[in-house]
């Protein structure tokens, strides 16, 4: 049995890995550090950077199918290795390489008249192409890099002349090296977000939306699910729709702000998603498998939720670990009703770096998060990150 | 952090890695062959046979705790190497020892007043001795090997003068190199199971009392949780008593004969325990979890379950499979409403072999039994083994 190849060795690889494991699904890691999340939990492991095509060429060959836990892989490389190999990779390289760029990203949504804010391409980053861009977008403008931001990074909310004049030094200081997209300020109620995944006979399926609560630009928690409305309805359907349009396999993480009830799609990654980690616990199966199963050729079944709400917790890290390494055996697991702590082995602590996170089960939403708040305080105090 | 070791690489093993990994927790395996289902799912993997004690030495060295999946290792040694190391192991070894022998374990359970049923120790298993065992215990008697008899092996039902004299011949045969005991044959209800685990402060949980249904000597499934008489209340309390008494670390299995409302103990296992798998799916924290948890030195929560009702049905090779490979990519996985699939990794079939199981929930226990048997038909269909 050949095993299903990831690549990369992070907290998404480790739990595709687990979810592999527990299914009985032989797996196999392509990473570049001993210490990756994914490499402890894996003895098929290969080290290399992703961009030796040796390497990557050996890992390819005896994977049954190769997926891949971000989108910053060289598609085209992918590409290459996948011919030479016959290995196929799932979802598509070429839809990695289309989907990590907001610009072909939100193209790609325009042409699928899927909502989402109005937007331009920024070219030279110019002071007088930034008034520009300012002026069509209605004046307030969130300059985002397209490619490789995440988590804030390479984010500029550009609402008046100081905030613009600060913003173009910088692009100018960048001298082309980073590309801008310029997205119209939306002035949303709530940010929601949701799975989908699609296996390799063309099957949807989709886990209810939820709603993400950002701080700092990073996911602090997440709570569902939502009762669903006629807007996330016709969502869904065009999402389903979509992704049976450009052939995707693979789970999906898409995330939408939400104004007076319509939903406009924010950002989508062609991989799992933290804001899916509630799944692990909440549903019969998780996005997880999902994925595994998508891209193994198994077929999808349909998710049945485990209770009737759910919360999620990132553990963030944060600037109290004097010297970031986390010292204990995680001395602290599980103690309010129904929260369950799951942590990604990282060796050392960083402000903002995901650590971990906490899933939860309640009658209410407001209940869950409350017990997934409590266990993450309660964590912090204990393992100290 | 030093890991948690683990002597072992079955099935059992491989589900407290894969629960230590989903809670962070380092894990290493210690374990014989390549293909062991637990070493699968580890990267920290030491091989070895485990009566060599340069590598238990090595092994227990880099751990922070000891503890195994299987009560046949060496406890002698285990004892040594724990002193030469300083490295604790729970369940401890003199534990092992005496629980794994079913004279000691029979004479322990008498001394602690906890029910069994009435049993006499075999000494030279000649015809004119069994006769002597078969009158004192009323005419009908299970002879069974006192160590490493599991699953049905070195198990003689004794009812009549044929049954005898065929017994009689057999243990004549194994000139002593066989050691049995006598057990008067209970004419149960139906057998039950429990998972009691006890941590390092002492702290004992239990989960529920549960129905555990044998076929050809193996367990086929289990259903929970059985309402809770009297009896099992007394017999709880009695366990827990005894697990402080005997300063025991750990989960422990413990199965019983049920007749007519009373219960009397047949055997009990020091570690994890195939009757306790439902634990995985039907509780925010499973028996491996647990063990973990105790052995490591952390506290242990209060298990809160995660459905109304729950069943286990292990997945056993037949005959079927010409050459007992599996051939397939565990094409199968889950399809009915929450029942889901466990699977070992292991890379042969046998007939009775346990390759894995499915647990399921539903509103009762016999809507998830029928659940679990539903998907364990399809996955034998689809998996083939």
């Amino acid at each position: 049995m050949k095993p299903i190849g990831i690549l990369g060795g992070g907290q998404l690889a480790r739990m595709l890995a687990l979810e592999a494991h527990r299914r009985g699904l032989p797996v196999a890691v392509f990473s570049e550090h001993d210490t990756d999340p994914a490499r402890q939990v894996v003895n098929d492991w290969s080290k290399g950077v992703p961009f030796d095509r040796q390497k990557l060429l050996a890992f390819m060959s005896k994977c049954s199918v190769v997926t891949f836990e971000s989108e910053f892989f060289d598609d085209k490389l992918l590409i290459e290795a996948s011919k030479v190999t016959a290995t196929e990779v799932f979802p598509k390289p070429e839809l990695m390489g289309l989907l990590r760029n907001r610009v072909t990203q939100k193209s790609l949504l325009d042409q699928n008249r899927l909502a989402t804010s109005p937007w331009e391409k920024v070219s030279d980053g110019s002071e007088k192409e930034l008034r520009r861009v300012m002026e069509k977008l209605g004046g307030r403008v969130v300059f985002k890099a397209t490619t490789g931001g995440y988590d804030g990074y390479g984010t500029f909310v550009v609402k008046n002349e100081a905030n613009l004049l600060a913003f173009a030094k910088i692009a100018d200081s960048q001298e082309g090296r980073v590309q801008y997209i310029g997205e119209k300020f939306v002035p949303f109620d709530r940010e929601l977000a949701i799975i989908a995944s699609r296996d390799r006979n063309g099957k949807v399926i989709t886990f209810p939306f939820v709603e993400s609560r950002q701080e700092n630009s990073r996911c602090l928690w997440t709570i569902g699910p939502l009762k669903e409305t006629s807007a996330m309805k016709a969502m869904k359907n065009g999402i389903a729709k979509f992704l049976k349009k450009i052939d995707y396999v693979g789970t999906m993480g898409i995330e939408f702000f939400e104004i007076d009830g319509s939903l406009l799609i924010n950002e989508l990654a062609p991989r799992v998603h933290n804001s899916g980690h509630y799944t692990m616990d909440a549903f019969d199966f998780d996005q997880f498998a999902a994925h595994l199963f998508a891209v193994a050729g198994i077929a999808l079944p349909n998710p049945k939720a485990n209770g009737k709400a759910f919360a999620m917790w990132n553990l963030l890290g944060t600037e109290k670990a004097s010297d970031g390494t986390i010292k204990s055996l995680t001395p602290w697991n599980c103690v309010t009703d129904q929260a369950k702590l799951h942590w990604y082995g990282k060796e050392t602590s960083r402000p903002g770096r995901k650590m971990g996170h906490i899933n939860s089960l309640g009658n209410s939403m407001s209940t869950a998060l409350a017990k997934a708040k409590k266990a993450a305080t309660k964590s912090r105090r204990e393992i100290g990150f």
